[in-house]
């Protein structure tokens, strides 16, 4: 069998970039301007109503959060396939609006699961501390913060919150749903143009995770909290007043890692779909 | 006399950065949204009506470009200099739009002179050529080209360009006004994410002059026309319709240059004023 073909439909993975300001979030919503309807529009668009089905995200990013390094797949029927597997991309951009861009277009087997086979996600969170605020042509993507910045107090929160932990303190509570990740990396950079980036790793993230771990280290950054504030947070186990939520427009999805190997998709998949999420 | 010091003004060298989207233009204009417009009102507002006079520019930037580097001065009275030395960007920070930033206001002597003291300025073209587009997040200063472009071509039609030349080819023609400038550099660059940037400096430019530059490249870029076409069209002396005008939103004024020495600006502006333009 080759690769993508899967009797009649061929599997395609997306690598997916938009500018999150002007949508709802990715999961479809009636009435709702959202990644997922204006994509799945655009797919259903160039392939006939049923020639694209099962669109599937790695990363079901919240209102006004940006990516990067969106990753999704789709089930294509073959006679689609044959028909633009090489202009693909290029048709895409032609039929979708310029905040949402499918950046590349490959066909994998059918084990390639967007969401479960993901060993980890990446996202940037961008924050200038600078007098003047943000450089205006990155306003829509960098937070403003009021006061100085510490990066070696940011650096020094990272220590207490890595590895797998109950992260209730940082989820929005959905019950019945658990809220126990690995958190794979937890880093600040002070960019040269004086941006701090934090870049935070985990095996998955529950709702407004990585917002809230920014919205406490920021304490940490201006001198409010002491650096071990977050991790004293974490180990109350359940959702805390105190922190606040980073905004939104700050965050970007960057990256979404799977097994190199196409063979350890499905093993991954199959492992992850246990786990009680 | 201390710097920035005139009897009663101190004179203050401003940089500042905007997002051309929203503005036309630099130079006021009745009834519309201007840079000079918008920042005169927030200089006025805090200075009071008659605290800030004499606002003069660098490069007037055309409606749609943007400005990471552009300079100006203005005079401020004594009394206001001393009340808001210390918190003037960030107060402005508070008053001007997010599309408008004052990144910083330092007191210079009398004889700065942001427009005629000026050596250069420095002008970036952003350009993509991938198959999707623009990455979302950069599509407000990035052009997006439909076909490949060739680096090697692009860096190719430089040395043809260089120098002082009539630039009559590549000026919106105004009547009794000299079209001579010295194109001090002009290098193409592959950015690591792909994108195309040209860095153009010269003594100064006269209107849409990168613009109309960059269009010229682009078609020998995509290998439309020979390298030699843009100096061949220089050549000429006078506007030439075959070239097209890049638009506006991929331009960004990244950087004005002043004399180190302070008692360099008093000359460079005499010399500046003396030619005919």
């Amino acid at each position: 069998m080759t690769a993508g073909d899967t009797g009649d439909l061929v599997r395609v993975r997306l690598d997916v970039a938009y500018d999150g300001t002007e949508f709802h979030g990715w999961a479809p919503q009636p009435g709702r301007r959202t990644v997922a309807g204006v994509l799945g529009a655009g797919l259903a668009r160039l392939a006939g109503p049923d020639g694209a089905s099962g669109l599937t995200v790695a990363g079901r990013t919240d209102a006004g959060v940006h990516a990067r390094g969106q990753v999704c797949h789709v089930d294509l029927a073959g006679a689609v396939w044959a028909k633009f597997s090489g202009t693909l991309v290029r048709r895409l951009a032609g039929i979708l609006p310029p905040d949402l861009r499918v950046m590349a277009a490959t066909p994998v087997t059918p084990e390639f699961d967007a969401r479960f086979s993901a060993l980890a996600r990446r996202y940037a969170y961008r924050v200038s501390d600078a007098p003047y605020g943000v450089d205006p042509l990155r306003r829509h993507d960098t937070l403003a913060w009021p006061r100085p910045l510490d990066l070696a107090a940011l650096r020094a929160t990272a220590a207490g919150l890595l590895g797998e932990h109950d992260f209730a303190a940082y989820c929005r509570r959905q019950p019945d749903r658990s809220t126990v990740r690995t958190l794979l990396g937890l880093d600040w950079q002070r960019e040269p143009d004086g941006i701090l980036v934090a870049t935070v790793t985990a095996d998955a993230f529950c709702q407004s995770m990585v917002r809230s771990l920014v919205g406490a280290m920021l304490e940490v950054g201006d001198g409010r909290r002491p650096p071990t504030w977050p991790a004293d947070l974490l180990a109350r186990r359940e959702r805390a007043g105190e922190g606040r939520v980073a905004p939104a427009h700050g965050l970007t999805l960057v990256g979404v890692d799977y097994p190199d190997d196409p063979r350890q998709w499905a093993a991954r998949a199959a492992l992850t779909r246990r786990r009680p999420r």
